[in-house]
Parts: C-alpha cells; sequence; structure tokens
C-alpha cells in the first residue's frame, strides 16, 4: 500500500523538486507519445546518481512497492508507461544523464542510462568514432531504454542489434543491490552472460543505470541509392549482391512499396519521388567504406549488373549529402504521414530473411482478405527479415470499426509469421501490447525458464509487473 | 549412489555398443590431452540423439545422477572431464554429428554438438560461405564445446566470439526437457534472452545439443604480413592504422615476442625467421577483403608509412598463400614448441585494448622477479586485449620445483590484471582450473546472481557439479 508516509519516503531519497506529484508535472511520463497507453502513478521519481536508484529499489523491496523504470518515453509497446491502477512508482532515469567516458583507442563509451541516443551518437563523433545505433527517435530515447529493449533500427545489418553493441553494464537489482559490471573487454570468459540477461528484459528484471559500448571505425564515404525493383524477392536478390560486391560493407537495405512512397509525396511538401516513372517495390540502400569513395564504385557495379538482368529496374544514385537525406526521409516520415491516411494497424515481423518474399506472398492476400480495400503498407528492414507491416484503413471506413479488426489481422499475420519459423516481435518488445500473445507463439519449455529466471531476480515481481510476463 | 541397476539404465537408453564401461574404452574420454586432469567414471555414455540426451538427463534428474557432458576433449580447463570420485556419467555428444541444414542465402547453418569445428567451416565452404571461427583445435574440438565455453580464437577481432556467430540453440535441460530454441533470425524481441545463458555456462546450466550458426561472405582476397616492431605500443599503434585503412578488414591481429621465433625456429624444422634482422616483438596482421585484391594495397600503404615514422622497423608481405601459411606456422606451433622447453606456467588474460603494453610494463618485472631466469612468451590476440602469458622455466631448473611456482605467479598476474579491470580468463573458461580464483576476482553481487541462476536451472546440481561455481 502506497501511504503517504512510504511516498515521503521515496521522495527524501530524490529531494523534493525530483519527486513529482502534481499531475501536470507527471503527465509527460504518464502518456505514451501516440496516446495508445495512459498510466497513473502517485508518484514520479527523477533520482540523479545510481545509488539514489538502488535506495529506491531497496525500499521498494523492503515494503513490495511495484515499480516502473523509463526512459525517453518513446517505447512502442506500452513497457515504459504504469498501469492504470496507480499503485506502481514511476522512476525516470533521464537524470543520469553523463557520459562517463569516451575512450577513442579501446574503441569503447561509458554512458549513463539517460544519455540520449543521439547525445551518445555526438559523443563518439566528437572522438572521432562511430556508435552506430540509429533509430527514427534518437532524439528523445535513452540508452538505458535502447538496452532494456534491445532497440533495432536501420544499422542492424552491419553493425547488430543494441545487444551486439554492449560490452558491460551497470545494473540495479530488484532488492537495490548495484551490479558492477562495467567491463570493457572484448573477451572476457569468467562465468555466466549476465549481461544479455538484462539487456531487452524491459526492466523487469533489473534496472539498467549505465552502460559500456562499443565504438567503431567512422566510414570515410557513404553512397546511399534510392532503387526500383519489381517485387521483393528482386529486392532480396539485389542484397545478395550488395553484399557480395567488394569495396564496401551495406550499412542499410529497407524495403518501401509503392504506396510508401505514394504516402509520403502527398503529406509531406518536402518529399519527391526521385524516379522517374512508379515501381511496385523500392530498396533504399547505403553502403560505407573506410576507403573514400570506396562504396559509390562497388554500387554502380551492381546496379548496373542488377539493372541489365531486369532484378533493378531503375536506380538513383545520390549525388550529394542532401540528396541521400531526401531518400531517407521517404522511409522516416513513413511512420508519421500515415496518421493522415486514417486508422492503422500494425504488426513489427521477422522471419528468416530468406523467407521475406514468401511471407509476403502469404500474407497480404489474407490481409486484403479480412478487411478489403485495406492498404498494407509493408516496409522496413529487408536486410534483417524484420518488416513493419502496417495497414491503413480503406478509405472512407469508419476508424474505429476498422481498429476493432487489429486483433484478428495481428493473429492472422502472427500465424503465418510462426508457421515460417518467425518472431511477432522483431526490434519493439513485448511490454504490455503484446503480453497475452506470448503464450501463443513461444514454447512452453521457454515460458517456463523465462517464469523461473523472472522469480529468481525478482522473487516479489515488483519490477515493471504486467510487462512481458 | 551410482548402482548396477542404475547404470544399466542408463546404458540401455543408447544401447550396449554406446555405453562404454571399459576402461580401455573409456580412457579417450577421461584423459585431458595435456594429461592435466584425469577423472573416473563408470559409465560414458555415447547417445545419437538430443531425445537419448533427453531421456539421459530425465533419469538423471530423477535419480539425482550427475551428469559431466562433453564434445572434443580439447578445453583446457579441465571442465570437460569428470572428477577422479567416479560419482558421475560422462555423456560424449559426438554422435551428434549432423550437419542439419546449410542456408546460403539465410547465411545460417544449423549443425548439431558433436560436429567438429572443422567439419563445421567444410560444410559452409562448401555452400560457398563463410563459417569463421577458428582454433588450433579445430580439427577435433566440436561445435557444442565451443558453445558451451564461448571460444575465441584468431578471428574475434573481426567476427566476434562464438557467442557472437550463434542465432539459436537447442538445449536439453537439467530435468530433460527439450529447450527447442533453433531461431534463424536476425531479430527477435519477445523476451528473455535463454540463448546467452547456456553459451559460455561450460554445461553447468543445460547439455547444448544443436546451434544455428551465422555464415559470412568469403572474403576474395586475404593477405598476411610478419611485421617487426620495437616494442608492444608500437603493435598497438599499427593496429589502429590498419584498422582505419580502407580496403579491407583486420581479420587477425597477432602479437609474438622475439622469444617466440626462437622457440619455433630451434624446435620445428620446418620454420624459419621471415624477417633478415632480429627485432624485439612481431606481429602477424591478415587483412581480408571482399574485394580481389583489395587488401594488400591497403596494407602496403599502411606498413610504408609505419616503417617511415619508426612504428615497425621491418615487414614482410606473403606473396603466397605457401608463405601466409609459413607466417600463421610462427604462431601456430606456439603451443606445441614450448613443450621442448620444460615447465610451463599459463595465464589465458585480458584487459582493455589499450592496455596491453601497461598490462606487459607492469607484469614482466614482476614475473621475472618471482622466478629469475625464468623465460616470459607473451603472445596472443592483441586486437582483442587477450594475451596468453606462458611462461617457460628457467634453463636448468628442475620442472617440479618450477611448476610448483604455478600459483604464487598466477596470483601475482592475476592481481594486475584484475588491477586493470581484465579478465583471468579470456577465452579459455573456468572449468575446474579456475574454480578457486572466482571469488577473488569476481563482484559478489556477480557471484550471487551467477549461484541464484545455477539453482534455477540445475536445482540438483547435477550438471558439470564443480566446474565454474
Amino acid at each position: 500500500m502506497l501511504t503517504d508516509d512510504l511516498l515521503a519516503r521515496f521522495a527524501a531519497i530524490v529531494g523534493a523538486p525530483h519527486a513529482l506529484t502534481d499531475p501536470a508535472d507527471q503527465q509527460p511520463y504518464l502518456v505514451e507519445w501516440r496516446d495508445k497507453y495512459r498510466g497513473r502513478t502517485p508518484l514520479v521519481l527523477r533520482p540523479g546518481a545510481v545509488e539514489e536508484v538502488a535506495a529506491i529499489l531497496k525500499l521498494a523491496h523492503e515494503t513490495g512497492t511495484p515499480v516502473v523504470p523509463q526512459g525517453g518515453n518513446t517505447g512502442l509497446v506500452g513497457g515504459q508507461i504504469p498501469h492504470e491502477t496507480g499503485a506502481e512508482i514511476l522512476v525516470s532515469l533521464k537524470r543520469l544523464d553523463r557520459v562517463r567516458a569516451v575512450d577513442p583507442e579501446n574503441d569503447t563509451m561509458d554512458v549513463e542510462a539517460g544519455v540520449t541516443l543521439q547525445r551518445a551518437q555526438e559523443a563518439a563523433e566528437a572522438a572521432g568514432r562511430l556508435f552506430p545505433l540509429s533509430l527514427a527517435s534518437e532524439g528523445s530515447c535513452t540508452i538505458g531504454g535502447n538496452i532494456s529493449t534491445n532497440a533495432g533500427g536501420t544499422a542492424v545489418i552491419a553493425y547488430g542489434n543494441t545487444r551486439d553493441l554492449v560490452l558491460g553494464l551497470e545494473v540495479v537489482l530488484a532488492d537495490g543491490r548495484i551490479w558492477h559490471g562495467m567491463r570493457h573487454l572484448r573477451k572476457d570468459n569468467t562465468g555466466y552472460d549476465l549481461k544479455n540477461l538484462f539487456i531487452g528484459a524491459e526492466g523487469t528484471l533489473g534496472v539498467v543505470t549505465a552502460a559500456v559500448v562499443k565504438l567503431f571505425a567512422r566510414p570515410r564515404s557513404v553512397v546511399t541509392a534510392f532503387v526500383g525493383v519489381p517485387d521483393p524477392a528482386a529486392a532480396l536478390a539485389l542484397l545478395h549482391r550488395a553484399r557480395a560486391a567488394g569495396g564496401g560493407t551495406v550499412t542499410s537495405f529497407e524495403l518501401l512499396p509503392r504506396r510508401a512512397v505514394e504516402f509520403v509525396t502527398r503529406h509531406d511538401p518536402a518529399s519527391r519521388d526521385p524516379l522517374a516513372e512508379p515501381h511496385a517495390w523500392y530498396v533504399l540502400v547505403e553502403i560505407s567504406s573506410t576507403a573514400a569513395g570506396g562504396g559509390t564504385e562497388a554500387l554502380e557495379a551492381v546496379l548496373a549488373d542488377a539493372l541489365e538482368q531486369g532484378i533493378v529496374e531503375d536506380a538513383a544514385i545520390a549525388a550529394s549529402q542532401a540528396q541521400a537525406q531526401s531518400f531517407w526521409r521517404l522511409r522516416e516520415m513513413l511512420s508519421e504521414v500515415q496518421r493522415h491516411e486514417g486508422g492503422s494497424i500494425k504488426h513489427d515481423i521477422s522471419v528468416p530473411v530468406r523467407l521475406v518474399p514468401l511471407f509476403l506472398e502469404k500474407a497480404l492476400p489474407v490481409i486484403e482478405g479480412l478487411v478489403p480495400g485495406c492498404r498494407p503498407l509493408p516496409f522496413g528492414h529487408l536486410g534483417d527479415g524484420n518488416l513493419h507491416l502496417n495497414v491503413s484503413q480503406p478509405v472512407g471506413m469508419d476508424k474505429a470499426a476498422y481498429m476493432a479488426r487489429g486483433e484478428e489481422m495481428n493473429a492472422a499475420v502472427h500465424a503465418i509469421v510462426t508457421e515460417l519459423g518467425g518472431s511477432i516481435s522483431a526490434e519493439h518488445g513485448i511490454g504490455r501490447a503484446k503480453r497475452a500473445l506470448l503464450p501463443g507463439v513461444k514454447d512452453p519449455v521457454e515460458l517456463s525458464l523465462m517464469r523461473a529466471i523472472k522469480a529468481t531476480l525478482d522473487p516479489q515481481g515488483i519490477l515493471n509487473p504486467g510487462k512481458v510476463l
């Protein structure tokens, strides 16, 4: 029970200015940015140091108080929003915002959980290095949130998911103890890999307060092309050729349907179709090289060859950084412009990369059969087998009536995903949104292992309860 | 208690021909290859399918029978050898030796635990792809052992440790249940990362029976150079330059002291010093490129520049594959030739890459002070901050008297490693050899987390007891 006395004890840990009780002050922490989840809490705590987080968890442990950790509040599955009951305390990590160290010689950076992704990228750049994680929300999402959700983004094809970018962690456990796991090592085989348990656990096993992340060489040249292809299979063939081409690394490979270009050019005055004729599908490909101009020659050769063989119908290679940005804008505006097209039922799925065309072949007719006239928009990270299959409502249909079909459509899509050995949440996580779906897609042995680990690390169930499991 | 009746029940699971009780038949499973550990067991079981492994663990669970899983028996820390008590059953995974699938389009391969690393490499090559894990023992070590020990090797600098190469696992749990985690996905955020718990757990949390591993493009060109440098700091400077050079990827970067070249050329008639004059230190560098001839130009430029600035004293670039192999032979024969130089006290340490020169500066005088006349041989994977600091005995000293100083020397070296934030087991694991050292180097919070996870996944403690923890 959150008595006034107990709330006062929590507030005393961080000091009154950082213990928010006024609804207006709390508002930014309690509404998910798309307004899909709204939570309630008697207390938003903004600790300023790991010791304060530890003290909060210690008191929570002693009193059985449930705690919801939060980073930049940009999550898409409601994992960062407390329930409507008002029985949980929210702990915002945003004041833990120091870049503790940047070590270009060791290619590592120590960052606290509340550092925004963009600030982390900038800190690496200032030291002449690259922190490659890149997402649409990088201006406001935080490293702690990226780690807790194992964020993906547009550079996974070359650098991996957030999990692959973390060497060490500092974590406050459910009982308030601090695990000091800030290692800077490329190799360490002294026992179990605890770090990966906390990465992607959405704050249900511990509260990540800092991390050691990997840095990389900055590419000397980045070349971007916008390519028209007849179908997803052709896009996949182009991916294989681009990866096999010498001279550069494929650092992004995004698939877009024609409808994406139509939606963006319709609603974003700054965007234009880079190609003269319409094409059924498009690929946004980026090749990077540590050699100056290294990727351009390779990409030109790949595209010329693919054009000749009908894999590619047309292509534009960005001649300037501004042009490259205009190509990227077509991809980045996609989530935003969909709002202007009415309700959108969303999926964040992955399948083995080579099965993406088969997945689309199976899923699109099922979706279109369920709600005739609906407008599927399958786009995303083809190189990772990860598609955001958003489906806009039929023109003129009642939005609420359309959105009421969401669960049914999700179930149909997820059935196909599961049949193909895929994932129903490739990069956004489970949170509240997909919690009920887990038992349907997970091996019961795996679920029971997850539950056993949760019970071991958080025996009272006070860490972000009702999320994931 | 391993009664005759119980042993018969275990034997019946795999059939008499695969239940070894004769000491001569058991011998290859019970002696570690350097004869450092010898174990006893009433029964060596050689299951031929995951269901048989599951049945063995189910019976072990019901009867509280301890089980030691074993792969190729090439481990260096005794993790694969039963204790001398004879109270444990040994389960060899070598008959689970099918390459279940190779999928070059998805860049994945499904391999069972008993497949040797070399066969896995060959299966990938036959499909035109690369499985990059590479170790001295690759002819006999198995994928299951590689995974259970999170093996490192000579290509970690470019491709990561074994952990980084695994997408999915099949694991038999302590109670005989099978976790079917054979995923082929590049992205999957549906719950806790269980896979990484079993990787590197040395068979103490479950028995790995199969894995989905990542494949890569085969480089079109690989260029190898043998480089003389004045000191480890110069080697590190060369590493930074080689990584920053365009046109290729540094796929190996091995440090050798002068003594290594002397030992190998003294005892291996096939080996010669590739350089005209002696140098205090050497680097074996390999640069790979997806472009034909891509790395050579880059490497030549880097070396020419480094020569001019005194970072490099002399260098030989291999003009043929045979010459490249002769460079590699100097590195690969190192473990073997040390035997001819008497007793060797070994360390497998890592520190942050940039601290390697400082580590050597601190550790070498301490070692030489402890046993005057001893001959340190610090070699290994500089690019990963991982050195095998083996120390050969003084010429003429009694071997047993020298080896008796092992613990003392280990303690002195490990104290320096710990002071520098390093690891006392960078790639070989803990097993029996370093089990007693863990409490001295691990944060008590981390140790208690490890123990809690062990108790959760193996509550009876029947999986490889007395190893790691």
